[in-house]
């Protein structure tokens, strides 16, 4: 592969590299923009990394200058890598139903492969994802592939949890705040599988976590699944449903750390509380440096 | 006073509280928009507290959502209050040069009281914090009004340095990130002194913190002030100056600590590297727990 990466901007932050950059994607067939920080033992090496998939209408920017994870990651050893959320750019913007809603098209890609026009020519965020973006930044920045994580946030969190259980061994740790658990029952994943996968919900069940789960022959994370989850978060009762990825994780004996926190919404607030934990669950199970 | 504040929105955050309020302002003469993080050790009293005063553009989220501060002031038991950068709204909108730039008018009200036509109205930030926006704070808020530090960014750190130097007493810890230094000296002072306070430079002075500072017949902070600075922030040499503001500290003998960093911008993956030196600086100046 020689992809090139055009480099957009770079801060140094935490004694390491805050770097964003974009490039000519072959899987989406448009310019594609991502994040990537660095911390300062990469200097050194490749060191291990996690992939966060942010929620609707997020960017590549938005974790990175919300979460405040940069602080702990640069003492940990771990990269972070945040990809952006959907197609963008005018080769997309016309498609009918691309920007008519928040929770569909663009910003709203759910990390999945669409089968129908015409959003498969480019929504196609599963293959960029494992195909194309790890590959390129394990070619071009000092990663090292075979030490990955995979976490995100809402519609992120689905996007880890799935891609976790499609991609056996691709992923050696996992987490999620306040993931869509189990798209195929509620509003976001039903508007967004119908567009992306059509009406056949057969073909949508590949892409529901607590599905996924349930299919399993033994437990994929046998060192554990963290979960967090805001008890106000306006989401919870209609579009969340960590109960049943709670249930789905007990009936087939998959560890899971699932955490719900009094108070707390669905924003970055929330994220910012709890993402340290999350970077020391990853860091544990990747033998990140402590 | 009987101000009363509108909270547009709460979130919880590390165990404390992130408010977003809106207030009639009879300073301003306008609604003003200010945040609020409240610590945990708030449910048990008033706590000392952090003014945070952001640069050109940003508003009273900024700080916020992107400096990662709430951490580190949860653990100390600190506050922290930011206000808005000017007046904003319809009835400014329309003012002759109020949104033409950047650098002047909405979003860059220098933490001063205009004299000059039409700017005089509604331009009075400064007299709006120190009269209005800190006794309102202190009078709906668990926030202890005689345990305040000030600190900011850029045009903030200017609105710090000059708002400690012009009250004494007021605040008992400063520090500032990558501050204007010397605005009658740089092309952002320059231009935002002769719109707010006319031709005549030496009404000028007043609002300068390298002169203010060489005025001051003792040092006013002997436990020291904090400064940090990119090498790499692309304002440095036009616009900032702390080498003017360090001369004028050496020569009076305030303590400075005055921190270069290599690599560094002026952007929050700047200030969020070194948020928490910031914040353990205030705490030992205010006796905050730790």
């Amino acid at each position: 592969m020689t992809t090139s990466l055009e480099r957009l901007s770079s801060h140094a932050c935490f004694g390491g590299e805050q770097h964003f950059y974009q490039h000519a994607s072959t899987e989406i067939g448009l310019p594609m923009k991502f994040s990537v920080f660095l911390p300062p033992q990469a200097q050194q090496g490749p060191v291990p990394a996690l992939l966060f998939l942010a929620g609707l209408t997020c960017t590549e920017e938005t974790f990175m200058v919300k979460a405040g994870a940069q602080r702990l990651a640069a003492e940990l050893g771990l990269a972070l890598i945040a990809p952006d959320t959907s197609p963008r750019g005018d080769a997309v913007q016309s498609l009918p139903g691309a920007t008519a809603s928040w929770d569909f098209g663009v910003g709203a890609g759910f990390y999945l492969d669409a089968t129908q026009s015409p959003w498969n020519t480019h929504w196609r965020m599963e293959s960029y994802l494992l195909k194309e973006l790890l590959p390129v930044v394990g070619q071009h920045l000092p990663i090292d592939l075979q030490r990955l994580g995979i976490f995100g946030h809402s519609m992120g969190g689905h996007g880890a949890l799935t891609l976790a259980l499609r991609h056996p061994g691709r992923f050696k740790t996992v987490s999620a705040f306040a993931p869509i658990c189990a798209p195929t029952q509620c509003p976001w994943g039903e508007k967004a599988f119908t567009g992306y996968l059509g009406p056949d919900r057969t073909t949508w069940l590949e892409h529901d976590a607590t599905v996924l789960m349930q299919h399993q022959p033994i437990a994929p994370y046998p060192a554990g699944i963290l979960i967090d989850q805001g008890l106000d978060d306006k989401f919870l009762a209609d579009q969340l449903h960590p109960h049943l990825f709670e249930a789905a994780c007990q009936a087939i004996g998959q560890p899971l750390t699932l955490r719900r926190h009094a108070g707390y919404d669905h924003g970055y607030y929330f994220v910012q509380s709890f993402v340290s934990d999350h970077l020391a669950h990853h860091a544990r199970g990747l033998g990140a440096a402590h």
